[in-house]
């Protein structure tokens, strides 16, 4: 493999002191005390494990309760809770389809997406980003049951999907419509309920969202948000349910704890948003190639894999922390830095943020 | 769907009292003060989730200790740490077969595996159950790279697979075996050290083991064990490795809590199997017909999906709790009781346990 391609894990102390622009914390939630807290209390009252599948002892009063009070909160019917956000899309994609049914697939789609429509055996058209008339065409030639799957906003560039115009061309045909809304839960729609929730999609009969615990609700964990009917039907089909233990207890706590608290200072999402917005802004004016973000996910281009490498690298040793994104887990081949606002970034965090990436930027 | 074969969720209280012989705590660790404590410190000190894909911010040193300890105690070199053990498997089935490779697979296999086969696009001969012989003539007509896979423990009737005439298939053809011991660990070998350090294999070059945090361990989450090359090569490939978010911190310490206390009480393993075996032959002396457990789980066979159902549901309404595996959860179409056993389980629960059973047992 390639210098500049290569990975290597690097775990982080408990008192890390680099500022983060890297993590999926949005809310600023994994380290809040009414979060750990009731993490801990459901360890100590539920136990470390689950013990067993969500089917035969996994399935504890607490995911009953996690499931309607997040299903309430995004404006659905029901809701499953799976122990990662990825189970969750797998679950859901092979669950709502399969041989013979046709599965429309944005071409940034996020892995765990792309892995359910190998596992679910239907027919896959790959179509491009983020464009509702290659989805209309696409179904437009198959006359069977037909699904539409993609991300809320794409993880690698935090851009949007236009939600109202997939979900138009896929009424017109008949379909259904699968949104993972990993990255729009807590940060898009009123109080942080989820991009789905914003394009008034939420609740409909013919939409399906998925979710993860372990973004803005800070925890671990995803779930199947849809009408009651499909929720049982994924109870009864979904081997990355039937076939796993349920979700520990202190992660379901944990996610549960985020929520409500979520629910209590609802200005936590519009807060993560002007982040992201502010970094963006302060990014561009100092010259840097910085997509404008639809969400808290904040991509700048970089010239090549080493260069970003290399920036991402400078930056830590800087004290700042950035994701950095390259093949292979990039969809388009562009390498990048990936920085996440979260609503607990004070201005003095974003000035030093742009401070030390313009610093450290390669000379183009 | 047939009455019989639907499935509804029924979430339990924090104080259950039917004795449970459903769950895969089999050293009765989910709810031991040491171990809850342990996952509760863990969120408190590193959160309740962490916050990113293990490549970014989602690796603590706390992933790190569990993966070298866990990694000593079973006799292998390395461990990866993923979030569930159904994650772990995809994982270490596709990155280590892919399009043309062979992947020869026990017919009694998890879901877990099978779709690990699935998504690797590699060739797949499905052999009979337990069967060396049909091993190595799976192994002999392929030319190539092959793997052969199989659970240590299988999950519906317990029995072992033969894993040292496997290994020796394996190395005949030069090919890989790899070996999910989620049911092995904590239960069988030297203290529990696994069904692949019984065999002797732990730590030979060409063979990795998968196992669950989730089972003896009593928490959440899934391990890959190897040589440090095949983690590595994990690292830089595995999907559900590296586009999920890293184990929970409370799920991560939950279990090294657990696999500490195991080290220093390792008659727990050995207790484990006696109650399995006492309870074996408590029901085959009753009548029933009990298949001889290699590890944990009692399998007991029903007459038909109905019968095995109502069997499950009167033996909950007289206090006991166990599970019931019918169609299309179990490969073979056959409807059975699904009991396990725990290190804490004692001689007046067992007694208990058999005069239920029999007394609601299906008439012949």
């Amino acid at each position: 493999m390639h210098a500049g391609l290569r990975r290597a894990l690097r775990p982080r102390s408990a008192s890390c002191e680099l500022l983060d622009l890297a993590s999926n914390d949005y809310l600023g939630l994994a380290r809040h005390p009414l979060v750990t807290r009731a993490a801990a209390q459901a360890a100590h009252r539920w136990g470390a494990g689950a013990t067993g599948s969500r089917l035969v002892t996994g399935s504890i009063e607490l995911h009953a309760t996690l499931e309607a009070e997040l299903a309430a909160f995004c404006g659905f019917e029901a809701a499953l809770v799976l122990s990662s956000g990825y189970a969750a899309n797998l679950a859901a994609v092979t669950a709502l389809t399969g041989p013979g049914a046709l599965v429309v697939s944005d071409a940034g789609n996020h892995a765990s997406l792309i892995d359910g429509c190998r596992l679910s055996r239907a027919r896959k058209a790959v179509v491009a980003h983020a464009d509702p008339a290659a989805v209309d065409a696409a179904l437009s030639a198959h006359g069977g049951r037909a699904l539409t799957i993609t991300d809320a906003v794409f993880s690698v560039d935090g851009d949007a999907a236009p939600l109202p115009a997939l979900a138009a061309a896929c009424r017109r045909h008949g379909a259904g419509l699968l949104v993972d809304d990993a990255h729009g839960l807590g940060v898009l729609g009123d109080g942080g309920r989820g991009a789905v929730a914003a394009a008034g999609l939420a609740g409909a009969p013919d939409t399906v969202a998925t979710v993860t615990l372990s973004k803005s609700l800070g925890s671990q964990g995803g779930a199947v948000l849809g009408p009651a009917r499909v929720i049982e039907h994924l109870v009864n089909t979904a081997r990355t349910f039937i076939f796993d233990t349920g979700l520990a207890p202190a992660a379901a706590g944990g996610a549960l704890g985020a929520l409500r608290l979520l629910r209590r200072e609802p200005e936590r999402a519009a807060r993560t948003g002007e982040a992201a917005a502010a970094l963006y802004h302060r990014l561009t004016a100092a010259g840097l190639a910085a997509v404008r973000p639809d969400a808290a996910v904040v991509a700048v281009r970089a010239p090549s894999p080493d260069a970003a490498v290399r920036w991402a690298a400078d930056c830590r040793a800087a004290g700042l922390l950035v994701g950095c994104f390259r093949p292979p887990s990039v969809p388009d081949g562009v390498s990048r830095l990936r920085l996440t606002a979260r609503a607990d970034l004070t201005d003095a965090h974003l000035h030093t943020a742009v401070r030390i990436l313009t610093a450290t930027a390669p000379r183009g």
